[in-house]
Formats: structure tokens, C-alpha cells, sequence
């Protein structure tokens, strides 16, 4: 049995949390630290039978007993908390990004070379969805092809405070991070080079703060094979999490989700619902697919399915895309 | 070129001979008869080149110049206009149905086996369907295996008069026949009995005029697989049209058609639009293939797509379900 | 905190502890009972933290600390231990069916009359599904005027044994009796009389048990609004759970789940995947829903989602369907 | 009754001069011009009853009973002949594009301004597609709200010779043309710059003849708002012809056309038919609607649907993708 500790306990925190009660017989949280720690996180924590409660990560990190941790605390904590861990010799779980910086990322990287025999993964939780994973194994199978391109749509349903948006890096590192993750994924490929058309359609705020809350990001991959992913911070109809890869055979098409199927045939038309709200709703299942994944590679010491240079290689686009939105010009990644 | 005469300008003659206008470069439409012929319809059939305009349907029977004549006159005249024109050796494309007396759709059988050369077809414009089509070909190719199963929904746009729904024969010889036609043609097979489950839901009025606008069919065909056919003189969003066929190897379905599959995605859903309105709109196109086939048949001296019998069959099917409504009892068909 | 003891632990037994486990922080399994036990259902039951395991059922019955009791042992055994744990005081969740004797399920809900803080329920998971109460509350909304029609199609994907066939009541008690339930469920209405179709089509030997595997079954309800049901033990598609409502002002539609939404669009066709194989994938779900808001009914004393009543009359209309197939009439339920 | 004279007597000659028979009632057909005039389309014509069938197409710019012309000729032929024509005092109706070149282009708008009487379309048949007008409809009638975003999705099923590709001005102004039409019309804006990722995936050959076969296109729009094209020379699965428009209420999105809706369920999966082969398939009536339509405009002196300066303006924004794709840089259109 793998003792786990979390550190954060914020909303994703409490999300990782719950999904290892529910569903890992192989591990078990035993430590959960937060520097704020309201009332009812405690309470929380205690009917889930947590022994230690603390909002000092360093308990954790100094605990001989906690095998793996959870990073979900504040992203510009992410890279120190993964040094201070390794250096423990905790596997480690670190939401993304790792930081919003390429050298604190390769220290990471360094660290972990130098403990080969610790797991270390980034959250990138759509790769766990089962309509992406689906259209990866589609494209492993060869049922399309050869990749030619890939698109993915992503839409938020609503904008982050333009205070949060100028805060997170931008656009592109916060939220579209995950897309550009998406795409190699998707494609089994790296991204050459990028270009951003940027626009500012939401929230002038967020224009304001210097940042952006729509784009259309076009990539070229290594094999010569071409990507597109169109963001937007607001959405009516909720999330919009969409994927198409298209290739010499074919192409593999994925939609969202509802709530239900059920439609209604009237004379104002055929109506069905709208798609999950958000990512809790969307994702609540691969945010417990991942977890359990990462706990079973640490447990059967085999390759973790998301590695910690997947969340180098996606910063690094990030920060090609912040500089093509900057500069109006295509910019090469790395 | 086959010349040919219409009997009977209403809605249906005009749309046959619109069809042949446009589609059929073998045959021509050279005479036009009907008892009523309004300045309307006399000015359209000369707009099409009609040459002859009549009220007297005689006077296209004893055409000798005229090869095959299209019955869309009142159901009650199809069967003595069908022994006219065979007997003037003509070849006939009758409406549905030839007659809702059996003997006299008997005679009609027995005139048209005395002429072997005479191509006869009854109009069921749905196995001209693209969707239906689709169906049928599956079932023949093997793709569900052995037929187990054959469901039809049918329900109509908005209700006849009850005067109309007294006169016609009730629903089962007017609007179900199509259903029972479509039974046979998906399953390849004959009905052996059939239990009607009838209501009236939709206007009192034709229940008082000993009619019924709604009900559910059961049947169980020739070897041993099932059949259920749901009708509703009144739909609110318009023609639904749609039928399954399930098989030891799986099932084949179709759909509504609608003037385009646009969707609007918005906080109130995902909305498309209503299935095409009614028969003109749903079987435009099929009503056009089954004029063009027909005649092709002819031209080629080759089968007919749908047979005299498959009228005979239809309407031994409606009178056993009208039977089996009023009695409340299973009825054998024969 | 509730303490609930559960009876049977079979597969179903295992899927309803494991929903409390997961998704319940109200109560607690305390005690499991099962007369086989096989030691890996002991180290389950014991890696759950399960206090009291046993093989007397009566162990439950008699612990004054245990709240409520699952019934998930063999069907024969339903009402004995429902009126058992009545007696004992015991809040109930039962599988389906209480019992296939009239006179035994009165007993049940005449000692339910006896003791009104008692809450019992009945196990049709399908009114817990999403889908299914996407389309409820379609209806209940007024979105599709009155009721006219209701049709359920329910197909499973792969037939039980001859042996199991005979012994389960036959296919109305043991399969459509959920369709049965559904029918209530969605039209909001009693059903007044039935007809079936009946056949064998997938298994001789289940014929010559003297049960059929393939059934249409006709409804009239009490406001004269009509059902119909299709049936099937084999489905090589998966498991088919669909219905349609159709009413005054239009139609609610649900369909089949699948694993994913994605597809393949190749030379080939679209391809998208098959609905999910059978109940415990399609209702995994409701499962864990209709535990769930069992218990809490309990804990809030609110009226149960579903009623003893609804298990009684379901087995009527299951009793009325057996007759109508043996005699091949319509027979009314009651 | 107008008298319509053909320019160009190949496969989309042929297509309106069938259209103009089958559905147009006001105009008539006297007279095709083909310098080629092989046998069967000299038949072809005899048989439609056309007059004048001539290989010099100043046999019909030259002839006064004739007020409307169709150029369906060779492209680079379009600018000449409609200058021409409009000299000669015709409507026209000119096949896209109207040239390669601006200037030649703007001598035909200048050529037009001084006759304000007379009708000039260009062939952007697409407009008239049933799925792309639902889109229209739904932007124009506020159903989306501000548009934020274009999304077309435009792949042939299967590449030209590289002869070809070459020849016609390349992928741009060839194929994309059409797209950068269909983003004017669905978002009602004008295109302020673009920028195209080309790539040769398809066929070497046509890399090797300078042009592309595969590309995204990003364009910013006047208002801000946003358009990306994806295209591809070859498609595994037919054509695919697709948009969405998203805005601030919403998005409209249409789909491909299939020859039927029937799907195949069955052990494989859940299968339904490819969309349309090609342009003949899915815009066959799109073909007829937009010569109606312009027809009528002629008859009734109404707005044209499409007019003369889209031609100008999608060759623009093609020769601004064009520079974008040699040079790697957005460029600015016009």
C-alpha cells in the first residue's frame, strides 16, 4: 500500500483526493498540507480519514513514510516543491505546468535524471478522456493513415478575472497549454514551429492586462504535418473540447459530452443538450483515470503515461505562441 | 420515346408529370385527362407542351398513340380505369391502392395475367426512399443476418378531415397501407397475422366517424419474425418517417431527412432542424426514381420494381388490421 | 451515519457495495451476508473495511445496530427476507422483482401498511439512468404536450440459458419486467391491458423450455394512450436501451451510450462505436444514483424515487403479458 | 422569357443548361458555344432542343435575341468573354473565377458600373447550399450573436494532375477560393490579412510544380473577429465540406451530406455512409438554386445574390494567401 500526501488542497487537490478513496485500492492519501486550511477543508480531510493535516508541505516532503506526492498547490510553487520532493525521493505527481520558466523546468529534469528510479508525471488529464483516447488509439491502429493534420477546438465557457488571466502567464500558458499538449498527443509528433492570430473579443479587460481571450494557433510538426487549435475564454453553450485528426486513410472525429442523449422533437426544431459545463464535469473521469495510471506505473515500476518532459515540450510552445501572438510573425519552438 | 397519358391532375398527377418532364428523356407526357381541369391546370399542362387536354379519361384509353398510362384519379376509379387501360393494352402506373375491394383488385390481377406483356406497378413511392433503400440493400447484402425484427414509425404531419378519414377506408387502408407496403418490402417476407391496438387521440371527430387516428401493429410474418408499425394522424414536428430492421447480426436504421443539417449550439442547446414537413417534402425525389423506374422497366422490358401483387398483399394486410381493431382480436391476413 | 447490512453478494450485491463505498458519506456497510462466501468474496468484503461477515442472512435481520438491508440474493428469496427485515424494522432496498406471486408481494406491502416509517424500495435501476430521466423530465415539463405514445426498446446482448430461461419466471418476469416498469415511469400512467407477439428466434432451447426470446408487446393505458415494447435475449450490437414519448406537442428520444464518441470516417463509412455491452456498463451509473437517493431518503424521511407499489405492478403487467403470449389474446393487467 | 445563351459546354456547362430546363420556367436556352463540339455534345444539345449550337461564342455574344450569357468556358477565358458580353449589352453569369489578375478583374467591374442596368454573377455555388444558407440564416438572425469565429472545413477527395494544380493559379485562387467566398458570406465581413501554412503531403509532384496541397489559412477579419480554412488536395472518405461560426451567443455549425442516413449496427460497431464524393454530388442542387436565383434577379431587376465584386475580392484575399505561402509571413489583403 503507497502512502500518499497531497499538497494543496484546493479544488483539484480535493478532486485527486476523493478519486484515490473512490477508486485505488493500491494507495491511500495519509497527508494533505495547505497554507490556508479553512474549517471545513479540515473537516473534510478528517472524514476522509487523513491522519495528517498540516499547512506546512514540508511535513509531507520530511514524512520517511509518504512514497508519492501530489503537487496541486499554486503553479509558481510547482518546480520547487518537484526539486523538494525528488530530492526526498518522492514520485511525484505535478499538476502543469511545471513552471512558466524553461530553466526551472530543466532543473526538474535534471533532478529526476539523476533518481531514474522515481516516477514523475505532469496533469495533463484530457489525455486520459475516453473520447481522445479513442481517437489516439485510432490513430495508433493506422485507421487514418499517416497524420496530416490535426485540429482541436477548445472553448472555456466563461473568463478567468482579468487580474487571473495577466497572472498565469497568458493565454497560451494557462490554457492553451493543454491543447498544445493535445496535439502531440494526438499526432505522436513535435511542434516545429507556430503561428498565433490573437484577438481580444471577450473582455477588453483582459486585452488591458496585456493578455488575450481568443486565437487561432497554427502549428507546422516535425514529419511536415500541420496542427490548428482555436481557443476562446467564453463560450455560450458551455465547453467545447473537440478533436479531429486527419489523415492519408481517413480522419478521427471526437464531440463533446452532455448530460444525456435525450433530445426533444417539437415544432420549434429537435433539441438536445448542451455539452458538459466545464472541466470538472468533462474531465471528472479522466482526473481519476490519470491518477489511478500514475499510481499502477509506481506501483508496477513500469513507464509513466504522461512523462515530465511532455510538460517541458508544451511550455515551450507556449512560450513560441506568446511571442508569435507578441510579434505578429511565425516563431520556431525551442 | 414511350408516349404517356395522365388520368388525373391533381397534386400527385402534377408532380408525375413534373418529374417526367425533368428526369425522363425516354418518354413524354402527351395527354392530360381529368374531370374538373381548372383554367390553372389547363394553362400548366400547356406551359409543359401538353398536347392533349381532356376531361374525358377515354379519351387517353382509346389513344392508340399512347403507351402507358399514369392512374391518379380518385382511389375509388384506379381499379375500372386499370381493367380500361389493360384492356386497350396499355401499360399502367396506378396510385395507391388499386381497389379496397379484394375481388376487384382479383379482376385486375386476372386482366393483367391474360397479358403478360403489360407492365403494371402500384405507386409505393417509400421503396424509392434513399433512406429505405439504404435499408433494404443492408438486409439483402447480409449485413444484419437473418431478419428477426422490423420496426416502422409513421406519423404524419397533421390529421384529415374526418369526413376524408370515414371515406378513405379508414386508416389502415389509407395511411398504414404505405407502412404495411414498407413491412413487406424491408423484410422480403409475407404477413401471416396482425393485432391492432388502435386509439383516437388526436380528433374525436374521426372516432365518431368510426375511425381511428392512432395505433400500434403487430404482426408476425411468414417465418416466424416479427413486425410493429406505430401511426399518428397528427405530429408535431412535422413527417416521421423512420424504420428499423433487426437481424441476427445486428440492426439497420434510418432517420428523418431535414432541409439541412445546421445546428445552433446556444445556452438554450444544441437545435437542428425539424424533419421535412410531409410527403411532397420527404419523398420528392423517391416519387420522381419511381416514375423514372417504371418507365425503364417498360422501355427495357424488365421487372417491375414493385409488383401488381405487392397492391393485392397491402390491402389483405389492412383488411385484416381493421378487422382485428374492431374486434379487439388477433386476425390471420388472407 | 446509517448502518446497512447487505443480503447477497453476488454480482449485484458487490456493485451496490461498492456505490456506498464510493459515492455515499451518510452510511456505512457494516455487515455483508451471503451463504457461499467464497474466501475471495471474504477478502473483498474484508478489504472494505466490512465488520460482520457472514453466511446467515439472519445475522442482518437480528443486529439491532444495522438501519437498512439490501436485498441482492436469489429472486426466490426477495419477499421472505423483505418481510423479515419489516419485522425487524429494517428500511429495505430490494432487487427486482419482489416476488413472481401476487399474494406474496401483498404480504410485503401489507406489512409495509403496518409499520409506515419503514422505507422500502424496489431496484429498477433504469429510472436512475440519465438518459431515461432526461426524457421523464421532458415529459413531466410539458415539453411534448399529453402522452400519446410510449416505446421502450430493450434488447440484450447475449441470451441466459434455457435452464435460467425456465426458471426465472420467464422472459416478461425476468427481463421485460423493467421494461414494464418503464412504461409507468415515462407516461406517468397505469397500464389497463396487453398483447404480445411472441417468438423464438435466437435459441430453440428456450423454446422448449417453454419460454420465448423474442417479443413485441402492445399496451393500452388507463387515459387510452398507447405503448409498445420491443424484446429481445440477443443483440449483436450490445445492449439496445432506448425509448421514444411521443405526446401532443412532440416526441422525447433518448439512445444508447457508447464508450466514446468517436469515430472513423474512412472509405469505409462513419464509424463510431457500439452502445456499451450490457447493464452493468450502460447503468453503472444509475446503480450507484438509485442507492444513493435511496439513502437519503431515508436519512431526510422523504417519499422514496420508487415506491413498493411500482414493484407490484410491474409484476401485474408481467403476469397479463405471460397469459397474452401463452393464449395469444390481449388480456388485461390486474 | 429570357433567351440564355452557354459558353462552355464541359461538365459545368452542362450542369446549368440541365438545371435551366428541369427547374427554370422564365429563361430558355437557344444557343451553346464550345470550341470543341464533339458529337455527343452536339446530341446532347439537339436533344434539349437547344437552336444554336456553334463552336465560336461570338455566334452568341453577337446575337441580339439573346439576353443572358452563362461562361462556362476555360477560366483564363472568363474576363474576356464578360467583358465582351456586357459590351454586347447581356447579363452574365461568369464560372469563378473572373480572372487571376486584379486588373483584368477591375475592367470588368468598370465595364459594369457603366451599365448599370445589367445583371453580372460569379459562381460561388456554395452560397446556395442548403447547410451553408441554415448557417447564414442563423448568424443573420442574431442566433449566435457577434461573430468571433469562422471555421471552414474544405477537403477535395482527390488531387488534380500537378499539370493542373500549376496551371490554375494554384491551390489558392483554384480551390481556396471558394472558402475564402464562404468566410465573406458567413460572416458577412471582409478579410483585412492572412496567413497560410502550406505543406506538400499529398503528392510530391505538386510540390514540385511550385503550388501546395495541403494548408491552413488563419485570417483576421475587419471587425477583429477571426477565420481559419483547413484544406486538403485528397480525402480518404469523400468531400468534406463542413463550416462552423461561432459568436457571442453561440455557434452554428453544418455538417457533410450522405447519400442516406441508414446506419449499419452491428458486432463492427455503428456504421452510416460517407458524405458525397465531390463537388457534382453535393452541390448538384446548389448548382440549379444559384442559376435560379440569378435568373430571377434578371426577370424581377432585383439585387443579385452573389455580385461582382465577391469575385474581386476572393481573388484578393487568394493572391494575399498566395505571398503568405511563398513567404512565410501574414501579408495584408488587397
Amino acid at each position: 500500500m503507497l502512502n500518499i500526501g497531497i499538497i494543496g488542497a484546493g479544488r483539484i487537490g480535493k478532486v485527486h483526493t476523493q478519486s484515490i478513496a473512490n477508486y485505488v485500492r493500491t494507495a491511500k492519501v495519509v497527508a494533505i498540507a495547505d497554507p490556508f486550511l479553512p474549517d471545513e477543508t479540515i473537516q473534510w480531510a478528517k472524514n476522509l480519514g487523513i491522519a495528517k493535516i498540516t499547512k506546512d508541505h514540508a511535513d509531507i516532503i520530511n514524512d520517511p513514510a509518504i512514497d508519492l506526492v501530489l503537487i496541486c498547490s499554486s503553479s509558481d510553487t510547482h518546480s520547487q516543491i518537484s526539486l523538494e520532493a525528488i530530492a526526498a525521493g518522492k514520485h511525484v505527481f505535478c499538476e502543469k505546468p511545471i513552471d512558466l520558466d524553461v530553466d526551472r523546468i530543466n532543473a526538474v529534469l535534471a533532478a529526476l535524471a539523476a533518481k531514474p528510479a522515481l516516477k514523475y508525471t505532469v496533469g495533463f488529464n484530457r489525455r486520459f478522456d475516453h473520447n481522445f483516447r479513442a481517437l489516439r488509439k485510432a490513430v495508433e491502429n493506422g485507421k487514418i493513415g499517416k497524420v496530416e493534420l490535426v485540429k482541436v477546438t477548445s472553448r472555456d465557457p466563461a473568463p478567468p478575472s482579468a487580474e487571473y488571466a495577466a497572472r498565469s502567464g497568458g493565454i497560451f500558458m494557462d490554457m492553451t497549454i493543454h491543447d498544445f499538449d493535445m496535439v502531440r498527443y494526438l499526432s505522436g509528433e513535435e511542434v516545429e514551429s507556430v503561428f498565433v492570430q490573437p484577438a481580444v473579443l471577450v473582455d477588453p479587460a483582459i486585452g488591458e492586462a496585456g493578455d488575450f481571450d481568443s486565437a487561432v494557433i497554427t502549428m507546422k510538426l516535425r514529419s511536415g504535418a500541420l496542427a490548428v487549435i482555436d481557443n476562446s475564454r467564453r463560450c455560450a453553450y458551455g465547453y467545447d473540447q473537440r478533436a479531429e485528426v486527419f489523415g492519408s486513410l481517413g480522419a478521427a472525429v471526437s464531440g463533446n459530452d452532455a448530460a444525456s442523449n435525450a433530445q426533444v422533437w417539437s415544432g420549434a426544431g429537435v433539441t438536445g443538450e448542451k455539452p458538459l459545463y466545464f472541466f470538472l464535469e468533462r474531465y471528472m473521469q479522466a482526473f481519476a483515470t490519470e491518477v489511478e495510471e500514475f499510481i499502477e506505473a509506481v506501483v508496477n515500476d513500469t513507464p509513466v503515461p504522461v512523462d515530465a518532459y511532455a510538460g517541458l515540450a508544451a511550455v515551450l510552445i507556449a512560450i513560441a505562441a506568446t511571442k508569435s501572438a507578441k510579434t505578429g510573425l511565425p516563431v520556431v519552438v525551442g
